[in-house]
C-alpha cells in the first residue's frame, strides 16, 4: 500500500523562515519521519513539495491510480484554493488535511479552510506529529 | 475564423468524478461536440484544458493574435482568480464565460464569479449545451 | 411545441429609456426575432410583457398546461421576487432565465438573482442574443 | 363573528408542486378544514388566495370593516413585503401569521419574516394544523 | 403644465392607522393642499393612490407623455422595489421622492431607499410640507 | 399518553419581573391551564422549570422513554444553546417550541432561534395561548 | 424671526472645485438667494461657513438663544460627526438638514447621514433649491 | 501517567440518535477503545460524559492536579462556550480537541470552534479514530 | 444593608492561570478586600464563585429577597449568556457589572457584553479596584 | 498631586438638553463634586469642557507635564475619534474613561468606544458617580 | 517651486510616545531632512503640524494659491476624516499621502484610508523615508 | 549590490491593454528606467515578469541567496495570494510592494492587499515612479 504526501507552497523553507511559528524542523526531517512511520505501518510513503496550485491539482488528480490515500498540507492554499478543493472532492481515495501549526490560533484569515469540508478530516497544531497522526488516520480510513 | 476554448482545472476529470453534479459527459465529448458545431458555423475551434492559473492567464494573453473570440469555463478559478479576470479584461477579443452546472444552485461561494463583470456575458447550467450556446454567443459577438 | 416568453417590468420601454445600457433595440424587435427563430426551430413562441409581480406568478403557474418551456427575463424582479422564484421552482416545465445586459457588470445589487438557483440555467449579457440563445437552451432542455 | 383567511402567492398550486416540502394537501382541503373548525367554534371563515402584493394590501386594508381577525400565510411575501407589513401594522383587528412548513429549517432567506414583528404572533411548521391553530389563536385574541 | 403625484401602498389609510407616526392628516387633505399650491404656482396637479407595484411602474412609464414632472411617495416600496426604481430611472421627466415621516429616525430597514439614487432628490420628515416642498422642487427642476 | 413541558431559565419569575413584556401571568397559572387542557384532550401533562442548560439537555435526552411529545419554551437559551438544539434534534419524539411573547418584535438578538430549525414547529406571541396551542400541536403530531 | 444657516467644511470652495458634482454655483450666491427668499418670507437669515467640527457644535449649541430655526448642510461631517448629531439632538429649535447634491447617488459612504435621525427632516439633491426649500421647511416647522 | 477524556453534552446518546451523522458507534465503545489504546501506550485513561457547561469548566479546572493531558470533545459547546475556552486556556496541562464528525462539512455554525484557538491542536472527522489519534497527540505533547 | 457579589466561571483560578492577563491576585484576596471596604461603608458583603450558568441565574433570581444590590463579574458568560442577562433585567435590585481586565483591549469577542445593556453600569479594567469601585457604585445606587 | 478632567463636546449643555437621558445635573455641579472629592483625597482637580477634537488632542498631549492622571468623558468622540485614541495611547500618565449614561443601553453606534482599548479602564452608567468613581480609579492607578 | 507638508494630530509627540511603533525619530528631524532634500531638488518645503481637522481642511483649501504640491501624513484622521478627503479631492494641486509606519500591519481599523482614493498616491511603512519618497513623488507629479 | 524586481501576471501586456488605467507605458520602458536608476545608485537590477503564483513563490524563496532586496508588483495576486504573502513573510531580505495605479481609487476588491501586512512598505499610484521610488525605498532599507 502506497500513500501520497503533498506539501504546499513555502514548506521547502521550513526551519529557515518564521521559526517562531514553525520551529527549526525541516521538511527533510518530516519526510524521514513519515517514511519511518510508514515502514512501521507497512506502507510506502511518497512525499512531494509543490509551489504551484495547478501542479497540486494535477498531482491529486493522478493520485488514485497509484495511491490508496493522500495526506496534504495545503499551506497557504488552504484558505482560498477552490481548485485544490475541487481536486480533493473529486479524488477517489481518501484525503487527510494536516497543518503543522494550530491554524485557529493564528491570523483570522487562516481560520477558514476551503478544503476541510471535502477532506475526510483535519489535524491541526501538533507540528511534526500532525503529519504522523495524519498518516495513521489515512491508514485507518482505507483499512 | 478561429475560436479558442479554455477548460479550467479538474475538467479533465469530467465523467469520472462528482457524477451527481456533472453527469457522465467527458471532456472529449464536449470538445467533439464543439468542433462539430464549429464546422456547421464555419469556424475552427481549438480546445485546451489547463490546470494552472498562470497558464490560463498566458493563454488568454496570447489569444488575440490568433483567435477572434474566447469561450472559457474557468471552473474553480471563477470564484477568486483576479489574475484571470485581469487577463479577460485586457483581452482584445470578446470572451464568453460558460459553466456546465448552474453555479447559482450550488454552494454559496460558487454564486460569485469574479470574471463575469469583465466577460461579455455568461451562460450557466445547461451542461454540454452551455458550451454550444457559448460558441454561438461568441460568433454573434464577432459578427 | 409552444414556448412561453415573459418580459418583466419596464421592458416595454426598451429603446426609449437608458439607451446607454440597453441600446436602441425595442421589445417588438425582440419578439419578432424570437418568432422568426421559433419558426426555424419548429416552435410557436408566445411573448408577454407584464409589469405586475402577481401577474407573472400567475402566468408561470398556468404555463405547464400549455407550454413545454418558459424563457423569462424577470428584469427588476430578478433581484428580490421570492414569489416569482417560488413560481419558477414549482413550474413543471423547464424555465430559462435571460438578461439583455451583463447583470454582473452593473450595480452591486443586480449581481444577485433570487431566481437563478431554481431556474434551469441563466444567460446574461448578449443583448437580443440572450433571448435567442435562451430559446435554443429551452429547446435543448425539452428535447 | 367572521374571520378572514388570506393565502399568498403560489398557494393555489399546493398538492401539485414541491410535494417533498408541502405534501399532497390541497388548498381546497385547507379551506374546508378551516370552515369545519370555524363552525365548531361558531365562526364564519372566508378564505382568499391572492397572487398580487397590492391585492393583499388592499384586502387587509379593508378587513377591519367586516372581520374580527385575520389569519394570513404570506408565502413568499413573508420575506420582503414591507407593503404587507405596513398593512398588517395598520390593521385595526389582530393578524395571525401562519406557515405550512417550518420556515426555519429551509433556506436561510426564509428564516426572516418582515411581517412577524407586527403580527400578533406566528405559527410555523405544522402543515394544515398551522392554519387550524392559527384560527384558534385568532379567536383567543378577540375573545 | 401638469404634475403627477403618486401615493404608494397603505397611504389611503392615513389618518386612520399609526397615528403616532403619521398624525391625523388624511390623504384627501394632502391632495387638496397640493391642488391649492398647484393653483398658486400655475400647475394642474393629478393625484393617484396605488397599492400595486406593477400599477405604479405603469403609471410612471406613461407619465412623460402627459406630465412635466412626478412627485412620488413610494411608501413601503421605497425600501425594495427595484421595479419602481427602474421605472423612475427610465422616466423622461424629473421625479421627486417625498416622505411624510423622517424615514431616518424609524426602523433600520426604512433608512435605505432604493429609489433615491435615481430620483432627482429626496425630501423627508416634514409631514404635509414634504409634499408641498416636493411640488416646489419639481417646478424648480422643470423651469 | 403523556406530554412533557419544559420551561427554561427565569420563567419561574413570571408575574414578578418585566410585567410590561410578559404580563401578570404566573408559571403556576400556565401549568394549571396546561393540565386542564391536557385532561380535556386525554393527556397527562408534566411540567418542569429548569435554569440549567445541562439539566434541560438531560431532561430532553430522557424524554422519549416516558413521553410521546415535548413542548418547550427554551427562554433565553433559544438564541444560543446548540446543546439544547442537539438534544432536540436527537429526541425521538416530536418537540414543539413555544414563546409567550412575540420574539420577532423584541430585540434583534431574540429574532433568531437556534432551536427552531430542528423543532417540528414554533408558536410565538400568544401568551398563555402559545402553550395551549403548543400542546394541541404536539397532540396533532403524534396522532 | 431669525434663521441660522450653517455651511460645513469645504463649502467655501463651491464653484472652484469638483464642478462636475456641484456646478459653478458659489457660496456667496447661495447666501444671497437665501437672504432674498428670507426677505420675501419676512425672515432675517444669518449664514456661516465653518470648517471645524467643534465650531459647528458650539454654533448649534448657542443657536436657540438667538434663532427660531437652523438650516444646516453638514457637508463631510454628515457621515460621521456624532458630535454634531448630539448638538442637533440637543438643540431646542428645529434643525433642517440640506444637501446640494443627491447624496444617495454618490459614493456608498455618503448614503448614510448620522445627523438625519435627529434632524426634523432632510432635503437632498436640488442644488441651490435644497437650501431654499430648507428655509421654507424651517419656517413651516416654527409656524 | 493519566489522561482525562471529556465527552460533552448529548454524546451519551451516540448510537441512538442522528445515526446518519455519527453512525452506530456508542460512547461505551469509544471509552473501551481508548482504554485499550491507553494500555498499549502505558497510560491510564479516565473518561467522563458531562452535559453541563459549568461541570466541564470545573472538571478542566481540576485536571492539572491529577492528569498529564486532557482530550476533549466539547460537542455543542465547541461553538459558543467561552467559559470552557477560558478553562482550557488556563489549564496547566495540554488540551487536545477532538470531533467525531468533520465539523467543517456540516452546518455553517459548526465550522467555528471557540475552543480551538486555545487548545494545543484539533482533530476532526475520523469517528472513533479522532479520539484515538487525540490520545496519541496528547501523549506526544507531554513526552 | 447586604450586598451580593457573584464571581463567574474560572475566577477560582485567579493567581494560578493567565498571570500575564490577571496578575497574581487571588479570589480570596478580592473577597477580603471587599469585606474590608464593606465594613468601612457599613455593609455586609457576601461573595460566591459559581461555574454554572443556571446557578448564577438562580442566585440572581433569589437576590432581591435578601440583598439591596448585586455586584457581578460574569467572566466568560459576559459575552453570550442571555440567560444571565434576563436574570439581571428581571432583578428587582440594582446590578453592577465589573471586570478585572480591560475587556476592550482583549480579543474582539470580549468587547461585547450582552449583560451591560441591562446592568445599571459597568466598570472594567482596574483589577481589584474594579470590584471596590463596583461596591461603591452599588451603594450609591441604593442610597 | 493634580488630576486633569476633560469633558467632551456638548457636555456644557447638561441639564438643558436630553433630560430624559442625562437628568437635570449640570456640568458645574459635576465639577464642584469632583473638586470636593478631590479635596477629601488630597488632590487638585482641574476641569475643562472642550468642543474641538484637536483641542482635546492637544490638552491630552500636554497633560503629562502637569498632571498625574486624566479622567475623560469623550462624549460623542468616544465612538470615532482615533485622534483622541492616539493621544490617550501616547499619554504618559494613566487615562480613565467615564460616561454619565450607560452607553451599552443606548443606540447601537454608542456601544463601541474607540478609546476604551487604550484607556486604563472604563466606567459607564452611574451619572455623577461615574466621574467620582473615575477619580478614585485614577488615584488608585497612580498610587 | 514650493511644496507644503502637513503633519496630522499627535505627530508633535514623535520620539516621545509609542517608540516601539514609531522609533525615536522626532518631528523636527523629519522637517530638517525634508528641507535638506528640498534644497537638493531645488524646492522650498514648508512644514506644519496641525491637531485640528478643520485647520487641516483650511490649510489644504488654501494650498493651491501658494504651493505646487502637498505631502500629507493625516495620522489618525486617515481613517475617518471625510472632511479632509473632500479637501484633498478639491485641491487643485497634487496631494501625496504618506505614513511613517506600515498601516497595513497594524490594527484592522488602520488598514483603511478614506483619503487614499482621492490622493494621487500613497507611501506607507518606510519611516522618515516615507516623507522623503513622498517629496520625490510630489516633484515627479508636477514636473 | 543586486536588487530583484518581480512583475506579476498580465504586466507583460502594459501599453497594450486598459490604457485608460495604465497609460501607454510598456514593461520594457519600466525595466529600462529601473536599470538606469539602478546604475545611478550603484545597483544591479534584475527584472522578471511571471504569470504563475507558484513561480513567484519560488522566485521569492530563492531571492535571499542572491539579492539584497526585492521590489514586487504582485498585480492581481495582491488581493488573494496568501502563498505569495507567506513567501514575502519568510523572505530574509526586505520586500517593497509597488503598484502602478492607485489601488485605492479602483474597484473595492482592489483596496485590500494581503501582501502589504508583511511587506516592509507599499507605494501605490505613481505609475513608473512607483517602481523608481520602490527601488529607492529598497536601497534605504538595506543601507
Amino acid at each position: 500500500m502506497k500513500v501520497l504526501v503533498i506539501h504546499g507552497p513555502n514548506l521547502d523553507k521550513l526551519g529557515q523562515r518564521e521559526i517562531d511559528v514553525y520551529g527549526k524542523l525541516t521538511l527533510d526531517e518530516i519526510n524521514k519521519a513519515l517514511e519511518k512511520l510508514g515502514k512501521e505501518l507497512g506502507l510506502q510513503v511518497d512525499c512531494f513539495q509543490l509551489a504551484g496550485e495547478g501542479e497540486i491539482v494535477s498531482k491529486i488528480g493522478a493520485a488514485a491510480s497509484e495511491y490508496k490515500a493522500v495526506v496534504i498540507n495545503p499551506a497557504a492554499y488552504t484558505h482560498y484554493s477552490v481548485a485544490i478543493r475541487d481536486a480533493v472532492a473529486g479524488c477517489q481515495v481518501p484525503v487527510v488535511e494536516v497543518h503543522l501549526s494550530n491554524i485557529y490560533s493564528r491570523e483570522e484569515f487562516r481560520h477558514k479552510s476551503v478544503i476541510a469540508p471535502v477532506a475526510k478530516g483535519q489535524i491541526s497544531g501538533f507540528g511534526l506529529d500532525s503529519y504522523l497522526l495524519g498518516l495513521r488516520a489515512a491508514v485507518a480510513l482505507v483499512k
